[in-house]
């Protein structure tokens, strides 16, 4: 693991989410670019000393040369943005496969680079886009895949959280002071930050693609550099209309990340504080709730049931959905060892395209924002 | 009463709302353009045969010739939106007040007009913006005037409906035949019908004015002539942001009404579907849950109060909301025919300048759909 | 109207209910035993002196010398529960139909003689429980008898308040002061006020009688002379087993009444604070969210559709449902008077059975609150 | 691990729970008693051969003669209820501490013995009542014990599921099977495997025991040996009043553990299937949505802090509760193996006194189910 030191809030998620199913271990760490604080983490995780790294560079060239099956397989990368793409690139070139905390990068010419390098290595890339862990949002894209509501005519998908209402980045709380520096969190604030997850989501679910955007970009506290709330017009390749709404200043709200989806049949709701129920709606039928891990037999897919640990009535969270992503890498890579094929089902992880398609994001909806232009040609 | 036949839907809705407080009675009626079925609906309503009349203009002016003491006080119109400003002006020349069904007329010009008749003639004129009615919209208006949220910053208004999700105007559905017919309904569809609901509703509440809009209109259904779908970014006279979204093709959906405001230190969000609740959010307390007809004290406002007929737990709905437009319309009036003052929260009930914003928001949000520019000045 | 004079609570609720569909209107009344109150009353509601009467005795008895086509028709009593008998009594004595605020009597003698009267009279005695008359409750009822949950085996119904968790009734509040007297109340308080109606409610939806019961009745503000408390167990005459719960001291709860009913196939769930959503449970497909007014075709019975004035997403609520009663016993009447025969919808309005089942029940849940033997067999 | 195959349920629960926090290691196991199936688990768990026992004999034999620091710290027992017992005591007897899956034994007087032997030896036993694990209950717990709703008056705890509505346990269901067979669940069915939880919550949260009941208890799907429905009153020892429901046959419930509480001044709702929100009630204030990692600085209190993993809106489940147990479990071993004086939030698991006390309540329910007395003593 790179990064993720004693008090960062992101590694110490990745740590659970990865543990959990028992696939994975915790084998080495550069943890902190502070020296104390890297080898006081190493020891809290229990960690051996020699294996307890200072940078990521050192960890990465010893690991490299321990005996195949003492080293590690894989990198977790869970530094702040700017400090994505190198450890990447190394442990691409070291031979160990990855998982990159969202974003995959700090521009998108990384990015473009480190498709490249994965193609040329055949190594794999995951990126934790958490959201589309959840059974549930794999039973809606299952569902939309399957046409059941048919031709999507309307995406709603709006991610409020509350905690930048005030200036807390002056107010010593790290989380926020790295995520409103535009030298450490890239061009956009709240659109990169949350904006990035409810994009990725619209798409994954729908299987659509964003064609065109208008973005309204807002600096709502005063002072600061990066856009903290914005909203954006959304439209899609098959003609669907939407709106991507992302603020940090919606006082009040947690992490209110929702999704609403309609076709000409009926429709789908989703809402990240409730996860382990799905709305179904239909034109001419009263409304299902749908449950995770239901017990109504063979009605959820085969990728919900997949990701589900228990059954219905025991609600799974945002670790199991992070879980998820772990638990499908794991099973991929373990299926490459064994030289067998992974499931359709453990394939879908987020991966380098959808790094890709992220910093895109961020690139059109900073520049749509800029722009006069009622409607912005979305560029990948 | 102008319209409102036995098989019309807004018009019962209209008499349910004048009677139920026992305020107002039906006098006589221009109930239909059909003579038959204006002479069953008079039946049908009790009126005397002398007061069923066939065409508005009979009516009027029959009705001015009566004593004072049993002519009508007022003229209620529910006809389709173009035939609105015809009558409505006849009855203000005839010394009527009115009450009309939204939208004041079936364009600006006519709404100005009206305007200028109200201010010649003293009169009032009622507009029946059903969901500012509702207790807690009245209460959520008067906590952001009171400075609860500090400065708003953010407002998201949706209005989702499903029912014209398919071609249901060729299916005989009446409803859907005038709402879809520009003819009858103006240049704007959803917008027009439902999308000045939640307009009308976002200003109320905020006390805010829309400065500039960016509007996405779309026609879903494939061969109808209005929009039925539609997204509009917001920017309001404070420096708010916004979102506005009007659809009736958001399949499963029934009359999903919804707004949500965010000031600096903390928020609301109302439905229309639970009209009763209103949960207030805060920055650094939990989220309350604020209840029509609360049993907690003075802690309900004055209008929020004097609008609900029940205490806590007994739910108010649709018509009771409608029900205190004219109840604030009759008590307002009584007041002014004895002499008296009526008090403010009486005169909280929408009126002529609710319309012409009304006309102007449906004028600049079709200008805008059809512009390339970015954000389009609104022009009232 | 006897009782229900301008400080009551339920007499105006009255008012609305009758006045929202412009089939009843309020004639003449003995609103008050406080003559000062009684005459301001009659002034408040427009009625004419001559018929603003200063006891029952001389509203029914000068009524009954009216010309047929001026008197009333029929009375309607909202006084406190001890004083409910005699002017019902004598109502029908002199040829008045009646309806009557719940419970119909002060002792279960006393409702006996009602239905004496009533089945020799042949008049129409409508008592309101509210509760029954929401068209989602009619569903439940329907689909129950129409054996879609298979044989029901559990009932679950809870009615919490929390209005009287202090000893609000030595401070000033009237409605408390009278509910917690003996002398005007009864024999039982919770139970009586707000158990009866959940009684009804198990009973009405299921069809089902009660047969045994084992209450545990209890006094939590201490110095109260009635029970602010209660639990009790059931037992219905097909097996079932069930749960009864009514409290006055839930502190922070409205008028939380809700039902649980399952059967062998699924079950229903329906709360009286949302009472425009009925959830339909399914032993092997996902919960259904009935609406009422639902947009979906015909699913929607004959009962829940004859009950709604608005189409889905127009909430009705407890005045409608009030107003549902009030409908239906004047539909009812209107169908007689008219010599034609009512529907069945029409005729679905409690009437003196569910009076005595009322009056029973108090009976028999003081009884075996007193008794050491667990279960109570239910006498009528 | 003692039991927990591989088509086990609970053990792959206990697992993951185990796993989540990086505290804990599988390091062998007797997985199951078909040989067969206790190697193929061990594989897929990727245990060594030489620690996948065949069975607890031969496991708890042999590892207690490993070197101390090879050896395990403690064992783990998921078997059905009837096989707890005999590992527990051996686990105790060779120094390990014992985790059991809750029901902690078969009869109270296995649990008497397992008591007197963990006073004996001082070793750690701690009981897997899970929902006492969520941060949530432990902010109720601290709530009503800080006093904030005055003295507690009624407690209402119901729990619901549906899965047993049918004779599942003929349809090749194992888990069915088991739980319904008097020779492997004990003397009570519905009651001892979930109705016990729920009696665990209702004292853990209230701090209150239960001095009386009264229980009926039902088969309500005929030709079942054991209870599969069932209601009881309660009284607790402060004088409060009380209702616990437990049922298998309500259809189309999943898993719905509710508990509702109320004090003089308030009270307090939570639900398993939605465990990050608290409802908390007031007399005379709106009511609280409390959440669990709330952000709303120090009115979470130390417990359901200390109990969170991640900030409000990231919900945690099910799993995350569990995993608190087995969490707080190895952090009080840690301390006590570090000569560390645990903190109570560490101490603050179910241990076995809370496992007497859940032998009790089975006995004592089905004991008064039985009597025509309608208050059975409760004795412990």
């Amino acid at each position: 693991m790179v990064g993720g030191g004693k008090d960062a809030f992101i590694g110490a998620i990745h740590r659970i989410a990865a543990n959990m199913d028992g696939l994975i271990e915790l084998s080495c760490g550069a943890l902190s670019i502070n020296p104390e604080v890297a080898k006081d983490s190493g020891k809290m995780l229990f960690l051996p000393e020699s294996r307890t790294y200072l940078t990521y560079d050192e960890m990465i060239s010893k690991e490299a040369t321990l005996p195949a099956d003492q080293r590690i397989d894989f990198v977790t990368i869970v530094t702040p943005n700017f400090a994505h793409f190198a450890p990447a690139m190394m442990a691409l070139d070291h031979g160990f496969h990855v998982v990159i905390e969202k974003p995959i990068a700090f521009t998108s010419d990384e990015a473009r680079q480190l498709k490249k390098k994965v193609e040329e290595t055949g190594l794999l890339l995951c990126l934790t886009h958490t959201y589309s862990g959840y059974p549930l949002v794999k039973q809606a894209k299952q569902m939309v895949k399957d046409g059941v509501f048919g031709k999507i005519r309307k995406v709603w998908v709006e991610y409020p959280q509350g905690w930048l209402s005030k200036m807390t980045e002056r107010e010593g709380n790290a989380q926020a002071a790295w995520r409103t520096d535009p030298k450490k969190s890239g061009k956009a604030g709240a659109m990169g930050d949350i904006g990035t997850h409810a994009a990725h989501l619209a798409e994954y679910i729908t299987g659509l693609k964003i064609t065109q955007l208008c973005a309204d970009l807002n600096i709502m506290v005063e002072g600061r550099a990066l856009d903290d709330d914005g909203n954006v017009l959304l439209k899609f390749d098959n003609g669907a209309a939407g709106v991507l709404m992302a603020s940090q200043v919606a006082a009040g709200e947690e992490n209110a990340l929702k999704i609403r989806v309609y076709g000409e049949k009926g429709g789908l709701e989703w809402a990240q504080h409730e996860p382990n129920t799905l709305l179904v709606k239909w034109l001419d039928q009263p409304t299902q709730i749908l449950r995770a891990g239901g017990n109504y037999g063979d009605r959820l897919g085969s990728y919900a049931t997949h990701n589900a640990r228990t059954p219905g009535g025991h609600p799974e969270g945002y670790l199991e959905a992070f879980g998820n992503i772990y638990r499908n890498f794991a099973l991929t890579l373990s299926a490459r060892i064994d030289g067998k094929k992974p499931s359709p089902e453990m394939l879908d992880f987020p991966g380098v395209e959808d790094g890709i398609r992220g910093m895109a994001f961020i690139d059109n909806v900073v520049a749509s924002a800029q722009s006069d232009k009622k409607w912005w040609e979305y560029k990948v």
